[in-house]
């Protein structure tokens, strides 16, 4: 088994117990074996066979991104500032729908190389062709949970082979990747599934044990629609519909009352919060501070790349932590620490990874990010987190590891052919576009 | 007089008769000589000293930061998720309090290194010891419109030795550095300042002919108050005390009625946005896409690093065309290329600087970036101007231009010793804080 370190560091572990640490962290294969103050241990450095000098690098968990379609990176840029119907049905739709497997394998690739060059360890991806998404996360290293986002406006039979399809990516790769790949079922969202077509996967789903993801309230019009339709809105919805009986994770989630709040909280539904996203397409202001107050857990998610336009969690963070004070008219709102627990150590509730990644803390997995702090905004040294979440961005991001592996060194990707990821990616937009 | 050339370039000019050029642009001392498609002729390459391949590079502009006090970079992470006066009266007054010449210069230092380093070429900074500011943009080869900010809330004889200073400082450094720096005259606020005060600095800045630059209506308590105090809201009683007579530009403008925004329109009056002060401090959010439409030139600025943190102008541009969009409901406000004109040829206006600087063409002072798009995320090449609004960030600017001289190169700092200032700059806040 391999063992290395981390020597003269300094954490921010986003473990309440020991917040921040300087010092040192060892790896033993996939999993931090001990944390320490100060040097490490004679026989701990005797052991390692590499190590890290850390110092000028502040280390932390890496960072969890929980809701995203990555191969549409292939789309960024090809329409903004348009109306969400226009831009949809006349940009994303018709593109999408030329999508090959090869295109998903490449514009994956091109996210999850952006990722691990910002700091991501851990993604959530909602799509189409997931073996092929699934071979990039193997590849990367990173860690993912991937789900077959199935949409049901289409003949019963084509509704029954998306599910087959989904259910059985999930027989293949749940637990797959040593370990790296979770699996989670997800009907795309209410509005573009039937009724009784959420029920279908929500069994499926209580029958592979997996949880469940969904985009849920994203837009006014969405919930007036879902409201006209079934004479609910989506939260009762989807709770009647069985959904939120077992875990579960919502997108968005922007238009929500207080009842709708309460009932998540109940459930234990988690949120996944896309400030960018939710900003760039005019969805609105999700009622964040509220759905924290009510014990909601939420964490954060780029959405794609189309409606973005990059994948820098750091982005989330900050704006999560400023969008809510400026909004509410509450400078306390989603302070920075909370912020930064968002998009980690609630990203790993919201996915089930909780102890298992998004702190630094013994016995859990070697999910962790180097972020170098020999840059002007980061001086003085007065309060790191608070330069994490107010002045880093993801282009600070020296090293990552997942799993005990180093993925990024020095922002050198050590998994991916940026070169060649950034040629097929091009190449697949170019046919695409005709 | 040096004559350079770049070649193999992408720019984005700003310039609406040609927005995209690919080929070349040429130097001669200060100013852009001349810009073409394709390969330069060849009797300007056989002149030009030094000829910088622009492949892999997107040219622009440089930013422009129309509203920041850059020696508060100091203060960074000092205080943060804080209602607005226990955040000003007991951590940011006391310690701003306290700060020498050399706090302000090595402060001011800091802050020219990280707007280098993040593509601004011009920045207004209003503060005190600005001789000590003055230095620092003399040294780092900026371009800045400085202006000694005045609080009048003291005896006459300490009103009238803060004015004589501010005219001191604009008679000795306005045209200073080569031309570089500009001047404004600089009651802080209307809350600061009496009315009296500030019709006196309103007319030393007549008899200077000089430009006038305030805070105003920031803060919804500061209408309020304004209106106890005076019997009007800010830009009344501002205009009523003629500061509006002439040209100038206020801060933040963030709670204005429609009446004040045509009168704003009317009068010429430049507003400088601060849309990530605005929500950290819980203020609100500018009117800005009413603002744009009644014609007010409406430019961007970081406020300082203690409000903020970080002074990388690419995240004012990006959220002002995310966050009006998201607040609004509307996907059509403000649009990429209108944030990015925010940030360049309405910051130039806004400073008086209009036909100086903020675009890209010939005759125009050559202050011009490069920024680096090999990477992820400006893959694929569809839309330059979105994937710069919505996707890069000021770690991507890998060359900065100022006046024709070259202040980074490769991301390597030439006009300033950032080790040196980092030190520096920890020293004074270690001593602040005592």
């Amino acid at each position: 088994m391999t063992r290395w370190l981390i020597e003269n560091g300094l954490f921010v572990t986003m473990n309440p117990e020991q917040p921040i640490l300087k010092g040192w962290l060892s790896v033993e294969g996939t999993v931090i074996s001990a944390m320490g103050e100060g040097e490490a241990p004679a026989e701990i450095r005797d052991q390692a066979s590499e190590k890290v000098d850390g110092t000028g690098h502040l280390f932390l968990p890496g960072l969890i991104n929980t809701h995203g379609h990555a191969a549409m990176s292939l789309l960024r840029g090809l329409a903004d500032d348009l109306a969400l119907q226009d831009w949809l049905e006349n940009h994303m739709w018709p593109m999408e729908g030329k999508f090959t497997g090869d295109d998903v394998y490449w514009g994956t690739s091109l996210a999850a190389a952006e990722m691990i060059l910002s700091g991501t360890t851990t993604f959530l991806d909602m799509y189409d062709h997931m073996d092929r998404v699934a071979e990039v996360v193997d590849k990367s290293g990173l860690r993912a949970t991937l789900a077959r986002g199935v949409i049901g406006l289409c003949p019963p039979d084509v509704q029954t082979a998306k599910l087959n399809e989904a259910v059985g990516f999930a027989k293949r790769w749940h637990g797959g990747a040593n370990g790296r790949i979770q699996v989670m079922m997800s009907p795309h969202a209410p509005y573009t599934c039937p009724p009784d077509y959420i029920e279908r996967i929500v069994a499926a789903a209580r029958e592979l044990n997996l949880p469940l993801h969904t985009h849920m309230s994203e837009t006014a019009a969405e919930v007036a629609a879902n409201v006209k339709d079934y004479g609910t809105r989506p939260v009762e919805h989807l709770d009647n519909l069985g959904l939120f009986s077992g875990p579960s994770l919502v997108a968005h989630a922007v238009h929500l009352t207080d009842e709708e709040i309460a009932l998540l909280a109940e459930r234990g539904v988690a949120v996944s919060h896309n400030p960018v996203s939710n900003l760039k397409l005019a969805s609105g202001v999700a009622r964040v501070p509220e759905l924290l107050r009510a014990g909601v857990t939420v964490s954060l998610g780029t959405d794609s790349a189309a409606s973005n336009n990059n994948l820098d969690l750091f982005e989330e963070i900050r704006l999560a932590a400023l969008l809510h004070k400026g909004v509410s008219g509450d400078p306390t709102a989603v302070p920075a620490a909370e912020a930064l627990r968002m998009g980690t150590v609630y990203g790993a509730k919201a996915l089930g990874l909780e102890g298992v990644t998004g702190m630094l803390k013994s016995g859990m997995k070697a999910d962790l990010i180097g972020v170098s702090i020999r840059k002007p905004h980061f001086v003085p040294a007065t309060d790191y987190v608070s330069h994490l979440v107010y002045a880093a961005s993801g282009a600070d991001v020296a090293h990552v590891w997942v799993d005990g592996k180093q993925l990024l060194r020095d922002r050198e990707l050590l998994t991916l052919d940026v070169e060649r990821i950034r040629y097929e990616a091009q190449r697949c937009f170019d046919r695409l576009r005709g």
